[in-house]
């Protein structure tokens, strides 16, 4: 949400920002009312096409990306994969046509009252306004999972394109153009804005015709947005993901028998992508032991040798720095290791620090994200006392259990905690890398999210841009294809 | 939420009550971590006696509910049948189990990066705190649809009593007090509170334990819960259905064709329990002809024959007298029909009125609520004002089409807006009657409800209070019995 407006400041400025808002979001209620009856495989062909177009123009994605990003070619490329895999995956679900949960209650005459043929389906809600992620410029971005799960829905959709990768942003959206036009959509069903989030951003949320919202960045912008929304006339949801430190429980027996390769694997975590992803493991959790002592030495070492680099764009890096010194400053903490080399211009030093779990209690400062590669390792006293750091934990996206089978068979108290705790439990992998399917959670309980009862990434997603509507008594003519009787009378019988 | 408090105000009272929210929902907290681990035949068993216990005391309840509701017994009987029906329901439901959305996908070592393994599946929430509803004692009420589908999902269960019909209340909870003993479920899974919503209401929604909310009332109630939720430092959703005039569209053919039973059907459903649904049809529409004029001449003769009756307490009683003798009082209103006999000590007189669209259009009063016996029938000049007035109604939890084939083929422009208003669309039906199951939407966007995107009524009603969890590499014995690969494998695959 650090962002500058394009255009000059002044009173002109503002009132030109709510004419573009308006006539944008004028556009995308039309278009709804054209889009949402499109066909369901028509939908299909032009996320498919939208994920042709990206790939046409990769090349230039990456070279333009990789300079506004610092982001590797590598991972840029991957990310490119893993964009046009969403879209794919949708166009899959919706041409499958289950997704719309639909559930049939034939009539019944002779009963007494009449009992009426009843048949419910999900539709779509109507405009839904995306904000670009600053961390992930494809995949989480202009057409990331928010929009590609809201096209399939069947929302038009208004992206507010992230100032830090403007350029790459506009040259998506030009990805996207092209697929409207080859698969005969109505040309306003995607829009792209740029500009402030504090302006532009909540006049989009708070346009009557926007219905919902998706975000994925900061507690403090979520928020913003979040409460812009709730003060409408007619509040709308915002699905934002903010904030996440995703604790990670070192179990004795592990860190007995597998303590260097549990170091190099959580070095690469945390300081995969420079740290910044949402699923970075911050918080290391472990009960005070010669072999949880012997692992934090070879994880110091392991962080020694990571060379710092770029950070995404200059606001993060000066966040980083901010919070990593803050964090670093106070009482009790003790720098595990860090890397050997300093950081350079706009680039981030890798830090692992541990605290005595007793420290983290009672310090709520210890338990905020630092969103960059740094974690705090807390050092419990005992079993007792790592429940009680796990009970002090808000709502997270993900919790990581490294144990060994009798880790887990002695520890089931432990791990129940976890569960409780986030929207995925790992066991026996970093919590960086999110896959793609039907059987991802990508969100958690507040304050990882605003409403821990979606996900943001895999076919899920899908749910947060639509809501159920029954037709009753209705005449065959009537019904939305997926409502009909012939459709897999299997799946759609209701109780 | 118009109630009082049921002790002496002072400061004193003030403390007792939150220390008595405090207790209750630390017991909620405490059953919840044993309830949410029964296992669903247990729970389904549970709320199977919840429902034979109920039966049990029928006699008694009928007579009691009589006394504090003035609803005659058939309908209580009705009712208690209905309250019974959704308990055996859920129950099977959770007994057959696809509800929880169970998705696996299984791992791939050999992909580059290995996949991992995969489950999601649906979890309870934590304590859910219920709001008793005045108009349904059973029903909507203390062992109603709110509270059966959370103890479903497996959350706990705090009841806050309709203090209009608080010995049902206690007595309703007496019987599920029973069905937890009977069953061996944890002493506080469910627990009953009296006393005023203002107060221990609003105490029981910030209280941090608990997790979701659900309400069926007004719009001020339902608004003030919201709000109180939404400033918690701990969001959680509100489940409120609060308001709706559940538009009803009459098209000329059918006029033409059926005016006689149309007006007998309609004058059924605006007087039944004397208007005091939700779904009651507050808004009748259809564009000025002859056959128009026959209908409502036919319709006044019907509704001058009703009798009036007692409304359900002494509030819902002056409200509708003043929100009546409002209505009336607007410019441009006429009186179409009233019931011949005027109303007695706490009774209500049923009343048709009738407004130019012209006039409609102009004043928002005029599409407000007035909960009880009064429906506004609003003409328009023509198909393109009728589409105006559509357009300019707020959020709904239904609406109905009356008319022929002929009509509908010749109106799906009017029927498409219709569909975008509501949670339930219906074709040569009343609005009131609602069913109870998978097909039913009881629902619909904002002020209907608090969040368009989910039921009150049907076995999607659970829905409201789960979230998904995502198990990764998982061990067999740690995952929850829903997850497990041997479980039906074909409704479980993910993509």
């Amino acid at each position: 949400m650090s962002e500058t407006t394009t255009a000059a400041a002044g009173i002109s400025t503002a009132d030109k920002d709510q004419a573009l808002v308006n006539s944008t979001m004028e556009n995308a209620h039309s278009a709804f009312q054209l889009y949402r009856r499109m066909a369901a495989k028509d939908r299909a062909l032009f996320l498919e096409t939208i994920g042709k177009e990206i790939d046409k123009i990769r090349e230039q994605l990456v070279a333009v990306a990789g300079r506004e990003t610092h982001l590797p070619a590598a991972r840029l490329n991957g990310e490119i994969n893993r964009t046009i895999g969403q879209a794919n995956l949708f166009a899959s679900l919706i041409r499958e046509g289950s997704w719309v949960e639909a559930a049939i209650d034939t009539e019944d005459p002779g009963r007494t009252p009449p009992k009426p043929d009843t048949r419910k389906m999900l539709v779509p809600v109507g405009p839904v306004v995306v904000f670009g992620a600053s961390n992930f410029p494809f995949a989480f971005s202009t057409a990331g999972g928010d929009t590609v799960s809201a096209l399939a829905a069947g929302s038009t959709v208004v992206i507010k394109g992230h100032s830090a990768h403007a350029e790459t942003s506009g040259l998506v959206f030009g990805a996207i153009q092209k697929a409207i036009e080859a698969s005969g959509m109505p040309p306003m069903t995607v829009q792209h804005l740029l500009g402030s989030g504090r302006t532009v951003g909540i006049a989009l949320v708070v346009h009557p015709y926007t219905t919902a919202v998706g975000f994925t960045g900061s507690f403090a912008g979520g928020k913003a947005l979040l409460e812009a929304a709730q003060k409408r006339e007619v509040p709308i949801p915002v699905h934002a993901e903010m904030s996440s430190i995703n604790p990670v429980v070192f179990f004795p027996d592990t860190l007995e028998k597998n303590a260097a390769a549990l170091a190099k694997s959580y070095a690469g975590s945390i300081t995969l992508g420079m740290g910044q992803f949402c699923t970075n493991p911050g918080v290391l959790l472990g009960v005070k032991s010669a072999a949880l002592d012997s692992f934090l030495t070879l994880l110091s070492a392991e962080i020694a040798a990571v060379e710092p680099a770029k950070m995404l764009h200059k606001g993060i890096c000066e966040a980083y720095t901010e919070g990593l010194s803050s964090m670093l400053g106070q009482k009790g903490l003790t720098i595990v290791g860090q890397a050997a080399k300093t950081a350079g211009d706009m680039e981030a030093r890798p830090v692992v620090a541990s605290v005595p779990a007793a420290v983290f209690l009672k310090n709520p400062h210890l338990s905020e994200e630092v969103f960059g590669p740094f974690s705090l390792c807390v050092i419990c006293d005992d079993r007792q006392q790592l429940g009680e750091v796990l009970k002090s934990f808000k709502g997270q996206l993900t919790t990581t259990i490294m144990g060994t089978p009798d880790d887990v068979r002695g520890n089931m108290d432990i791990i129940d905690l976890q569960q409780q705790l986030a929207g995925r439990v790992i066991l026996n992998n970093v919590p960086t890398g999110v896959e793609v399917n039907a059987s991802m959670v990508h969100g958690g309980p507040w304050p990882a999210t605003t409403d821990g009862r979606f996900t943001s990434v895999g076919t899920s997603a899908i749910q947060r841009w639509v809501r159920p509507v029954c037709f009753q008594n209705f005449l065959d003519e009537m019904l939305p294809a997926e409502a009909e009787e012939c459709k897999s009378a299997g799946d759609l019988e209701g109780g």
